[in-house]
C-alpha cells in the first residue's frame, strides 16, 4: 500500500520531495502541544508548486489516504499531528513572497513564508502586517491561517483572519479554488475565505494568500504597571477600556510567569508583585496616552507605574512577555497551555478561578494573558514523568476550560482545537453547532481525508 | 394550499402578524433595485420572537414553501425580492437593542434594529458602530448583515462583517444555531458567523447579533479637492494611500453626480470640476492630516483644495455625498447602480472605462465612489418608459461589471448579488467556485427553500 502511494506521489513530485525514511518522517509526527496523540506518517511530501499539491490531493483521494497539512509545527493543540499511515503535506518549501503593493496595501504570498520574514519584508515598504504570534520567528503564514492566529497586537489590530483577503486552496479532490479578492472590499457570494481561516487544515490546503497590510504605525511605547492582586490588574484593564483607550497591546503576566521569565532570561522584572500589566500605544503621542493609562492603573491600585524610557526599553518588555510560554515550560519541563478567552468584564473572575484550580490540584499554573482581549493562557506546569501529576495537569486544564465557558467565554482564543480540545469544542458549540459544522466539513471533504481526527 | 399555510402559521403567530391581504403583501414584493424580477408573496409574516421565527421555518420546511427574509427592503440588488407563493419573513418588528456594554465594547441586538438607531444609542455610551451605509436612517442591522454592507467609513473601519462577533440564526428546518461569541477573540470551530454575513438570507434567518463596537473617535474634519480630470483625482487617491495615510473617508463624486446633487438639494458644490474628492480624518489633529493630504492632492493636479471650516461644514459635505444615489435617480427617473470594486491602483482605468461605456451607449452614467477602497458606484440613469434606453442601460451595466472583473476587481463591493448579478457571480467565481458555494448552500438548506433564486 505505502509503495503504491509513494510511487503515485513520485509521478509528479521530484524524488527529494517525497520522504519515507522513518527516521526523518517521525520528526514530522507532531507539533508543540503536549499529550496529544500522534501517529506515524506513511510519507512526508514537500511540494514546491500548486500543481504538486494538486497531485498529492488527487493521489490521496484516489487511494483514500488521510492528509495532514503542516507549516512549522509550532501549533499548541496537536492540529498538525500526523495520523497513522497519513501523508504529511508540509508547505514549508512554498515560501515565496510574490508581491507587495504599497498603494493596494496587499501582499501575495505562498503559505510557507515565515511570519517574521513577511513582517520584515513589508516593513521595508513602510507597511505593517500586524498578526504577531509570539512564535513569529518560526511559524508560517499557512499555519497562522490554519489557526487564525493572534498575538500581542490583537487588542488594536485583530487576528490573522482580519488580514486575509483571498486564498488559493487545493480541495480534497485536487480541484483548485480561489476565494476572496485583492480589492479592499467584496461581497460576491459566501465568504469562503473566512471559512478556511481557522479551519485547521480540515477543509483544504492553503497554497496562496492575498493579505491586507496597514501603513506602519509609529514605534510603540510600553508602560509596566505592578499590582498587588490580579483583581486590581483586571480592574485596571476594564477602566482602560471603559475610558475609550485603544492600546496597541495590553498584556498581563502573573507572579509565576514573571518569575519564570526572570529565571530563564534574567530580565530583571519585578518579582514581588502579583500581576504585571504591560500597556503600549503606537499613537503619535504615546507618552500622553501612557500617562492617562498610568493614572487609571493607579486608580485601580497599581503599586508602581513605570513607563519605558524609549523604544529599546519597550522592546525589552515585549521580549519578556513573548518569552512567557517558553519560560513556563522550563519550570517543570512540560506545560499544557490553555487559551480560554472571556469577556473582559469577567477577566478577574477567570484569574481568581485559575488560582483556585491550581490550589485544588496542587499544581503550578502560571498565567500570561492578552488581557485587553480577555484572552488568557493559564499554563499548567508539570513533570511528564510523574503520572499522577500528569493526570492532575489534564484535569486542571479541563476545569479551566469549563470555567471559561461558564463565564461566557470560549475554549480557544487563538490556538485552535486540534486534538487537544475536541471534546470541549462539542461542549462549546452544542449539538446544533456540531451538526452544522460537520455538514460544512462534509461539503468540502466528503471522504474525510483532510486532517481527520481534528476538531470533531 | 395557501389556506393550509396560513392556518399552520397562525398556530404560533398572533393574527396581526400574518398578513394575506394582497394590497398589503404586494408592498413587500421588492427592494429598491430596478428591473429585478419579483413574485407575489403568498403571505407576509412579522414575527416578534425567535420562537415565532422557528415556527415559520418549521412550517415552511413541512410544506416546502420558499421563505424570503426581509429587513427594510432598501437593498439594491433584488436580494429581498419575493418569489411567487413565498412566505415573506419580515424581521422589522424584532427591533430591540438588548444590551450595550462599554467595557466589553459590544451591543446585542435583534435584527430589525435600524442602523441609525443603533448608532445613536451606542454614541450615548461614548461608543461607535462604524458601518454606515448611506441608507442608514432606514436599513436594518439584519439587512446590513445579509449584505455585509459598507459605507463611507469603510476605508478606515471596514464593512459590517468586521463588526459581527456572533449570531443567532434560525436554520431552514427551524433549528436555532448560535455562532461565534461575545469575546474579543475566538477560534473554536469554523467561522460560521462570517459565512452568514453577506449570505443574503440564503443560509438562515438572523434573529440576533452580537456586534463589536469601537470607542467614539473625535469628530471628523473633511476636505474637498477639485480636479480637472478623474485621472488626476484617482492619482491623488493613490498618492494618499502610498503615503501611509489612514483617512476616515475618501470619496469621489464625478461631475454628473455633483450636478445631480446640486439640482436635487442646492448644495452649492462646484460644478465646473470633473471630479470632487472628499477626504476626512477623525484623528486628534485632523487639520494637520488634511494639510498633508491637501498637498498631495495639489501634487496630483488639484485645481482647488478647500478644507471644511468646522464640523458643521464637514457634515454638509457628507450629506451631499450621501445624497448621490438618490440625486442620480432624479436625473431620469430610474437608475441601475453598479457596485464594482477594483484595486485602488486600477481606479483611474475603471473610471475612464465607464466614461467610454457611457459614450458608447449614449447614456448618462454618474459615478460616485468609495475611492479609498476602489469601490465605485457607476449609476446608469435612464427612462424606464423608453424600452430602448432600458435595454442600453442593462447592457452598459453589464459591460461595467465585465470591465471591473478585467481590472482584477469584483462585481460587488457592498450591495450584494441578489437577482441582479446572478450570472455575473458565476463569471467572477468560476466553475469550481460555484460548485463549492452550491455545496455550502446545500449543507444549510437541502430543500432549497431559503430565498431561492438569489445568488446562483
Ligand atoms: C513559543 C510559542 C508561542 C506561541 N505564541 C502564539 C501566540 O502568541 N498566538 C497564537 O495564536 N499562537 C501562538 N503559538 C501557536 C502557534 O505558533 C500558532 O498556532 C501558529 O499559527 C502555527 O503556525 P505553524 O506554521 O507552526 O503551523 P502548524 O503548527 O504546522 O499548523 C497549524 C494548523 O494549521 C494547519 N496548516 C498549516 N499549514 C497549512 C496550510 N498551508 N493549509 C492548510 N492548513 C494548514 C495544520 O494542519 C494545523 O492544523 C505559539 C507557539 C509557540 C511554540
Ligand atoms: C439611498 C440608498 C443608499 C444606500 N447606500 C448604501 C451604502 O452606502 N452601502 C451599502 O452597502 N449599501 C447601501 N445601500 C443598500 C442597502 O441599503 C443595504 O444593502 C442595506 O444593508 C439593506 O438593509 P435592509 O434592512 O434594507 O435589508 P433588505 O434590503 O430588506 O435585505 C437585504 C438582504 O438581506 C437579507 N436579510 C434581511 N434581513 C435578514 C435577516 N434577519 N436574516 C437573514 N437575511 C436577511 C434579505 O433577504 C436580502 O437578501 C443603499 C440603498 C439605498 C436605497
Amino acid at each position: 500500500m505505502t509503495s503504491t502511494l509513494v510511487e503515485r506521489l513520485q509521478e509528479a513530485l521530484p524524488a527529494g520531495s517525497v520522504i519515507v525514511d522513518p527516521d526523518i518522517t517521525s520528526a514530522y509526527a507532531n507539533d508543540m502541544a503536549s499529550f496529544c496523540d500522534a501517529g506515524a506518517p506513511a510519507v512526508v511530501v514537500l511540494p514546491r508548486t500548486v500543481e504538486q499539491v494538486q497531485h498529492v490531493m488527487r493521489t490521496a483521494t484516489a487511494l483514500r489516504v488521510p492528509v495532514v497539512p503542516q507549516g512549522a509545527r509550532t501549533g499548541l493543540s496537536g492540529g498538525a499531528n500526523a495520523s497513522d499511515g497519513c501523508i504529511v503535506l508540509s508547505l514549508v518549501k512554498m515560501d515565496r513572497i510574490l508581491e507587495i503593493d504599497v498603494v493596494d496595501r496587499i501582499a501575495v504570498v505562498e503559505p510557507g513564508v515565515v511570519n517574521a520574514t513577511l513582517s520584515r519584508a513589508v516593513n521595508e515598504h513602510g507597511l505593517y502586517y500586524p498578526p504577531d504570534p509570539s512564535s513569529w520567528e518560526m511559524c508560517t503564514i499557512g499555519g497562522n491561517i490554519g489557526t487564525a492566529s493572534g498575538g500581542l497586537c490583537c487588542v488594536k489590530y485583530g487576528v490573522t483572519a482580519e488580514y486575509v483577503l483571498g486564498l488559493d486552496v487545493v480541495l480534497a479532490d485536487g480541484r483548485l479554488l480561489s476565494t476572496g479578492r485583492r480589492t479592499a472590499k467584496g461581497v460576491a457570494g459566501y465568504d469562503l475565505t473566512r471559512l478556511f481561516v481557522g479551519s485547521e487544515g480540515s477543509l483544504g490546503i492553503v497554497v496562496g494568500a492575498t493579505l491586507a497590510l496597514k501603513p506602519q504605525p509609529p514605534q510603540q511605547l510600553v508602560l509596566a504597571a505592578e499590582f498587588a492582586s490580579t483583581d486590581a490588574a483586571c480592574d485596571a484593564v476594564c477602566k482602560i477600556m471603559a475610558d475609550g483607550h485603544v492600546p496597541s497591546l495590553l498584556e498581563l503576566m502573573d507572579r509565576t510567569t514573571v518569575k519564570a521569565v526572570n529565571d530563564l532570561a534574567q530580565m530583571g522584572l519585578p518579582e514581588t508583585t502579583e500581576a504585571l500589566l504591560l500597556c503600549a500605544f503606537d499613537t503619535l503621542d504615546p507618552a500622553a496616552d501612557l500617562a492617562a493609562v498610568g493614572a487609571l492603573c493607579e486608580a485601580a491600585g497599581a503599586t508602581q507605574v513605570v513607563p519605558a524610557e524609549d523604544a529599546a526599553e519597550s522592546e525589552l518588555l515585549l521580549q519578556a512577555r513573548r518569552l512567557s510560554l517558553t519560560a513556563l515550560e522550563a519550570v517543570k519541563g512540560t506545560t499544557m497551555i490553555d487559551d480560554v478567552c472571556v469577556p473582559r468584564t469577567r477577566l478577574a473572575e477567570m484569574l481568581a478561578g485559575v488560582e483556585r484550580i491550581a490550589e485544588k490540584y496542587a499544581l503550578t499554573i502560571g498565567v500570561c494573558a492578552h488581557a485587553g482581549d480577555g484572552n488568557t493562557h493559564p499554563t499548567v506546569c508539570f513533570d511528564a514523568q510523574d503520572a499522577d501529576e500528569g493526570r492532575r495537569a489534564r484535569e486542571s486544564f479541563d476545569e479551566i476550560m469549563a470555567l471559561g465557558l461558564q463565564l461566557g467565554g470560549t475554549i480557544t482564543g487563538e490556538h485552535g482545537v486540534g486534538v487537544l480540545k475536541k471534546e470541549w469544542l462539542a461542549r462549546e458549540l452544542g449539538p446544533v453547532g456540531v451538526e452544522v459544522q460537520q455538514a460544512v466539513k462534509a461539503a468540502f471533504d466528503p471522504l474525510g481525508i483532510l486532517n481527520p481526527g481534528k476538531l470533531f
